[in-house]
């Protein structure tokens, strides 16, 4: 059985991230979706919240794990028997530090990255321009899944309440 | 008659902003430079000093209007119809995060973004770069209008008096 | 009034080229879409037929003008009173090299240049991919407007008979 | 069971190409390293003596088929039932075109790229950069396989004799 | 007498910064190798350490010197007659804001960089990612030279007793 | 005794190349301008013409040599005890052909390459732009030294006489 794991902070996961998923899980018999928990940095959802938003946008998808982890993704990996890492690249500005992550972490621990292009039509999406335009009131129904977008306007209306 | 508006935080003008500005007024009936508040980040200058440097800056172009915005620049576009953002350019750096959010800005209200390149002989100027030299009583009177200077040498005379 | 120059080999347009003409002719009060003649390099399409088929590509804009020129673009310019020159960016690649081809040009004959950014969905557009595929029968139907790809049709028709 | 496609001109194959083919070989349960065919080239080894030089430095891996083709690399995967592509990225320079023709062979024929970063230590090699060594006597045996070596030595021997 | 400056947080040494010491000493008479002061930012190492670290590292090269600075590399480099720069360059991502740096350098104080590429085998090395790896207790003994690892693990062991 | 060499093709030699030239021939006790010999590709200017403009050009410059070369770099620099290359960087583009030019010939001989960025002023100066707008007849005269500019004229009088 060929396993693979697609790593991310996913706060919240986006349309680029699940063009991505759904792209990989279609390579893989079982692809395991994992959440990196940073206890240094806040986000806007917690680790708990992602995971359930990943697992509704990827609800159709029969052999996709949603999971959790802290500390090193080699580690990860290893504890997991997953010998496959895929990311998506959306630009020659994500590649270097990506390839640097990438040779680093085939040398620590064989563990070995393949980049899958991120389709154009959602190249420049991330969650951080998500959160910036969400912050202002903007619309971003069309670039997220929606249960993150109805979760998104449910929080602006605590947030004015 | 054709307006654009020329975004950016001017903490402070560089010798490369108004080359742009400069080159962006020739090109336009009407143009906005339009300093960006971000309330959760201090500046050097606060945003009136940082628009009264800039009118000293371009107080020879009489088609040009300073003026400052919060919130998302998509929105302060429309709200004053102003369809078009011009953007210097001076390196490949650059140009992947601005080309994100142009396509965004395209996407989410229809403002076009145009991209004009800066003149080679101010590429390398930043207000980052500028401030950093200025921190440390470095000369930079060649790389900023000369009222940025003057400011910045009274700032450092109140500093260590 | 406004004109601007947008100008290429166009041999043939692809959708990517109609979409920056497209914008591009919405910013100015007349577009000219000048196909450079290269006489030391034969075409797929000669000179006539490629301003034939962009003519046809935009024949819903009436404020495009479809010309030609050989020798230097600066040249054309000044002869045409176009002060400025809008051309699409797709990626990093093309970035540098336009960088100094518009550094140049506004040395020369301070003639600038405005880049717009093309749409994620036609940014890994080229002509020189397009003829790849139809060279070898692939279907191009999505790639290029329906005038290039009926010709395309033909030749290839012409070709085998 | 799991197949993929590496796909090259190998014009001859490097140790940075060994290199790929090793580890996407271990990421499936069959590999086929194709030998692009193009008519209109001539290269220095011509693609039987490619294909044997390929077959050489891959024998100790029994899940590896070596093949050639011609015309359209997503009509090859087509009617070879190879839903996926493998393509080594050594640079940034090389990421930008491989994305434009991942995206193109996604959108003509659902074909899948997939990038593997090569090992730092033969991320400088390439196939040209061998054969200019190559062609002024310069020494090339830790660049290439046993075989290549042997074959271009031979040759240089014929080429003087 | 030929003297250059090689400057750097070095927090800590890696291999990578190793070989371009050395192979910078190779090139000059003299080379000091210059840690930057940054008292807005607690390191890992405070500057002696580093600079103890750094003297290990380099302990066969005899024209190696090892100091600190604070402020502006072109004030240290005019204070002691050093009118060169050479830095390591790993990826391009680095090159843009080094060449910046450098043509404000060069502008400020008529002091040169020049960049010496890294060899491939540490390319992928950074501090940063050492310490990220060190700080979840994997093992950075083949990044760093040998006196670095003794003192992370020394570290680690002090932090968990 | 330091010293280097600065190689390239120098068809003909322009205002950027002299600014390197003159930069690094003031960090060397001896720099060889030297010019390479392709013997499988005509230039506008023969080697002889290219040198004497040269020599021209840097004729201030008692400590700069002209050569010519063909055949391997690496080569040239060990039979003429060269331990150190010496190149022009305007880009990001050109940055990563040279990194891997730069690792093989360190590979293969020992030779060290230091890149020495461009001034701003003729970053965008190339010797095929140059050609490019001659061509034409376009006024070159600010881009390259006086000698090539009169020896260009005199060619484009020859050609239309």
């Amino acid at each position: 059985m060929r396993r693979a794991v697609c790593p991310g902070s996913f706060d919240p996961v986006t349309n680029g991230h699940v063009d991505v998923i759904r792209r990989a899980a279609a390579l893989y018999d079982e692809l395991v979706v994992a959440v990196l928990v940073n206890p240094g940095k806040a986000g806007l959802f917690d680790v708990d919240e992602r995971m359930a938003l990943l697992r509704e946008a990827v609800v159709d998808l029969p052999n996709v794990v949603v999971d959790s982890f802290s500390g090193l993704l080699v580690d990860y990996c290893t504890a997991n028997d997953l010998p496959v890492v895929v990311k998506g690249l959306r630009a020659v500005g994500d590649f270097e530090y990506e390839l640097q992550m990438a040779q680093m972490n085939r040398e620590l621990a064989g563990v070995e990255t393949l980049f899958v292009p991120t389709a154009p039509q959602v190249g420049h999406l991330s969650s951080s321009l998500v959160k910036q335009i969400a912050r202002f009131g903007g619309d971003v129904s069309s670039l997220v899944p929606k249960a993150v977008n109805d979760r998104l306007v449910a929080r602006a209306g605590e947030a004015s309440a």
